[in-house]
């Protein structure tokens, strides 16, 4: 059975995410199993989508599709979107939240006769991608459209400075860890003792996982593959005082 | 697959929706895929799960199920409801959530032996709708009853006054934006200009969808068909001070 | 199809519960029903885990699988587990959640190279529970273990003093209904007139069901089968000030 992933900011106290699975499944042919990937993203926070498409959609299975809706221009004249990343259809608005992809095919999708005006995943997104999802292609109507058009989203990558390496922070997670651009290779054999973040110098400890000394500092390879900062027992966040966005500088000691 | 969809103000921090899931899986003969509507209603909030049932009713795919359980007064006399709507088995007290349908047929489901007196909606009303839904009818043990005797809710249905239309407060989302008993085609040619609310009289401007100039209140129509006030940038029910079942008069100058 | 159950402290904003559910399907050779028990439990609280365990898997479906991952020590050198409990397979971290379950069997699971440090749900959990349910079995590289072995977790059950019964409190839910470690049968013919709790004195109503009289406080037999203390109209937890792990004293009347 293939797979619908659907991802919005539509909280789950309405029934706008229930809405669109039932649009996905009447438009499907077959049957589809459909899993949330969240629906808590703060409303219009197109990062956050661009960031968990980004880390997900590698470890999807293929052939599936991806449904994402953070769409705060709805209605005014941003593209409907259709890509092919990492073997996965994926659908939504072309305001930035693809921005982080690698896409290897990009469509624009036409707004159907009779679609509300305020609810595109609904009416616009869920069916083109049922559609896409059993045609292993793009459905009638949809135009090929240049992948490098599709609208990107800038971000802070690793930088070294001397002594050190600067990196953007990618998200914050439910924990208070704190996710950076930053993969374990960039540390090259440099050893992480301090961090400045937020106008504050903190140090370091070392450690492989999220179990360690209470209230200390660490670094390290979360689940997304990207380092993360983290407290043992506490909120990462709260003590670097930094947010996705924001920029924070690593001083490393040689190995 | 058939659908079942459920609805509750059970809250996902317990495992009571996995009960009744496991319940409806149990009693049902073939797959069933399982699509929450929202468990987030407040504990007894009748008004809000009958608005969900009439927005939501008509979307859903022919031949699904519906378990709507907010039912403040399980283990009284008020009865267990199995009734046809839109093509599709709704299962629920007969409380009033039920009231905003129109019901094409009624049944009254009886509690089986070994029920709990506390969890209707795992032992009373997930099994009948299950097999109701394999049936294609009422499982033995309904008995038919009158539709027009199911527990209807009260509402204030849009009203002309001179140079304007007053109206109810169907239900607020999660975005702030609330929304009306009204349609468009309620309007007729008359473009709103003002609304009064919670004692206070505001400007609308005019807008077509939700992306407008930050901070003004608009009158759109929404994804449910019918009409919201929407503030660009801002929550809608703060400014207009206005929640379910409270009235609102809109003040309309001719097109 | 068969039901894989997932149990967390990931909460629903970030998208690590889809990451498990894609693990999940991508293991397993046949499709997958998903079902959320809950992703709300508050980080690293074994002992809610252990209670809904508990009182769940003896309602699922015969052959379901079980995800349970609260897992504050992952990457240390706590066990890995698969264990059979009520015709169910049940994969988690062997740090006391798995303590108030009947184990007929139990098997150590190795973690596999290229497994992340910090997100064994997905990549060490997620995979040997889809393989499990996919033989009937454990999966190549299980290690069967001693039941009696597994980490079990303390709990006030009840004892008789003169004139009632003192027993531990087993959970909250969202209601604010207290649910007792007390079977019905625990208070032979004896009926509740007081409780102590909190260092405070209680008066306790007769009402079989949660629909009793504004304010006053009941002890009624839940949906769990164990009895809960529940206020008409009001959170019990907050007037009886008891919390999961605390002590309560019933006293009874001979009826």
């Amino acid at each position: 059975m293939r797979c619908a992933f659907l991802l919005s900011d539509f909280g789950t106290t309405d029934t706008y995410v229930a809405q669109m699975k039932a649009s996905l499944l009447t438009a499907a042919e077959t049957d589809l199993a459909l899993i949330d990937l969240t629906h808590e993203i703060s409303p219009g926070d197109i990062r956050s989508v661009a960031f968990h498409l980004h880390v997900v959609l590698p470890r999807l299975p293929g052939g599936s599709g991806v449904l994402a809706v953070v769409d705060p221009g709805v209605g005014t004249d941003r593209r409907a979107m259709l890509c092919l990343s990492c073997g996965c259809w994926v659908c939504g608005p072309d305001n930035g939240i693809l921005g982080w992809l690698d896409l290897d095919e990009a469509f624009e999708i036409p707004v159907p006769p009779g679609a509300s005006r305020t609810f595109h995943g609904r009416d616009v997104f869920a069916p083109a991608l049922a559609r896409a999802m059993n045609l292993g292609g793009a459905p009638p109507g949809a135009v090929r459209s240049d992948p490098g058009g599709v609208a990107r989203l800038s971000r802070t990558l690793p930088a070294a400075f001397p002594g050190g390496i600067e990196t953007g922070v990618a998200s914050v997670d439910r924990f208070g860890n704190v996710i950076l651009w930053l993969r374990r290779a960039d540390l090259g054999s440099g050893r992480p003792v301090r961090i400045e973040a937020g106008g504050r110098m903190l140090a370091v400890v070392p450690s492989p996982e999220y179990a360690h000394a209470e209230g200390r500092l660490a670094l390290i390879e979360g689940g997304s593959g990207y380092m993360e900062l983290s407290v043992g027992g506490g909120r990462a966040s709260g003590i670097v005082g930094a947010e996705p966005g924001s920029v924070v500088r690593l001083f490393l000691e040689e190995a």
